[in-house]
């Protein structure tokens, strides 16, 4: 993204490359919004109309968008099925049963999360019908000081990634809280000799998240999978041995997938 | 794609647009390979490799693609968060506690997919550990005429794309089996009257699968689910009703979802 800070209405994307344009339009996609307007879509990318238009209409020909009946673009199954490619959903294939396994066993929130530079990215999340309400939505972001997960994978990350963190800014949110470097190491430290990140939040609701690292081959964090509870519950202690014993699992399957193969991350797809 | 058979080494992209080259080159990871080389994007691709270089860089750039330690290239996280906003992953989110309580009801495969024109798309499947082996993955596509998910879409899309499937291939891979027009006829009559498709397969284990349409607002069809059971066993006349029951527990959620928003397909994302 440039820095231009010009209004939504010009042409921000002068000069930029198709391709980081054609990124630009989709990345005007949101949760809140996952249906545009050709207007909204031009607006949110700060792309001219009529680039904003030709450039849509190529990606609904490639399946990358589609029109829904009212003349809206949503995003295309084609992107959904050339992320079911990427490795970390080969992960999320070979975890899935251990997962349900976790999920069954404590009826509460069970998450699988990958690191993405300074962010966690959730892989999976399986709920109650009426479990409490979590911040996190499969393909969404987490900040990796503030969530079980995050601490999970940020504890075994290359030491240059910790140090950026740390260094970075720490701030819980929505609660607004300020957490010290002092405080993250302590959990980090935690995490390598317990095997286990017990963090609790206020909001949306009290919640506790116990989390635990997976291992790939080599000692290689490659996810981290948690359990979130009601805060303050009896089960934030429960749940500790079954996310232990699933992390290990899931773990142990990764090794056995990857051995000798010689490849970086390839783990094989779902099935 | 041209129907230019040249040898792949040549330059068949050339005077084509970039968006279309940058997703010919994504669409050279498959399944069997979703780690490549340089060397493979460029011969899969048909991009001279120098070109291939040049947009996988870019790619890379805007974490559509990652490069793996042994210099490898894999789908990057930024198209599984672009993907996650896609209607049927916020359909997934919905029908995916229903589900789950299917797959614990039943202990078989549970299948959830959406139409894409003439195929299905397999948005969910949740396994057991020691599940029987099933042809289908997350994000891999699926004739209509030979799944039960597929014939419970096809029972109720418009006209023009039934009749256009029942002129089509009818033939069932890998048995290599003819199935009749007559044949896929009395089964979409029987997924209208009934409410279920039931199908058995040979390949590549015998399976029956029970599928039942999840319906929107308005009557229009927006998914399938279906359990895959051994076939032969009981069980597939006791999972019946609940698959109908599901069915209906799903298309009641989606309609709540959706009621008077006026949005097309707009389902909320997971949460």
């Amino acid at each position: 993204m440039s820095g231009d800070k010009g209004p939504v209405t010009s042409d921000r994307s002068a000069g930029e490359p198709v391709l980081d344009r054609a990124f630009r339009l989709l990345g005007a996609f949101s949760v809140a919004d996952d249906s545009l307007s050709l207007t909204s879509l031009s607006t949110r990318s700060g792309l001219p109309k009529s680039t904003a238009l030709r450039m849509a209409t190529r990606l609904v020909g490639l399946g990358a968008l589609e029109r829904t009946g009212d003349g809206r673009y949503v995003i295309g199954l084609r992107l959904y099925e050339l992320a079911s490619l990427a490795p970390s959903h080969g992960l999320r294939g070979v975890a899935l049963p251990y997962l349900e396994d976790l999920h069954h066993a404590t009826g509460q929130h069970v998450l699988l999360a990958v690191r993405d530079g300074h962010e966690a990215v959730l892989v999976e999340r399986l709920s109650a019908h009426r479990a409490g309400r979590v911040l996190y939505r499969v393909g969404g972001r987490m900040p990796l000081h503030a969530t079980g997960v995050g601490l999970a994978l940020l504890a075994h990350a290359p030491d240059a990634v910790q140090r950026e963190v740390l260094d970075g800014d720490l701030t819980l949110r929505p609660e607004n809280l300020a957490r010290s470097p002092r405080e993250v190491r302590r959990l980090l430290a935690g995490v390598r000799t317990e095997g286990v990140a017990v963090i609790s939040r206020a909001r949306p609701e009290p919640m506790t998240s116990v989390a635990a690292p997976v291992f790939g081959p080599g000692r290689a964090v490659v996810a981290a999978l948690s359990v979130v509870v009601p805060a303050g519950s009896a089960d934030a202690s429960a749940v500790r041995p079954a996310v232990i014993a699933v992390s290990r699992a899931v773990s142990r399957q990764v090794g056995h997938r990857e051995g000798g193969a010689g490849r970086g991350r390839g783990l094989a797809a779902g099935g």
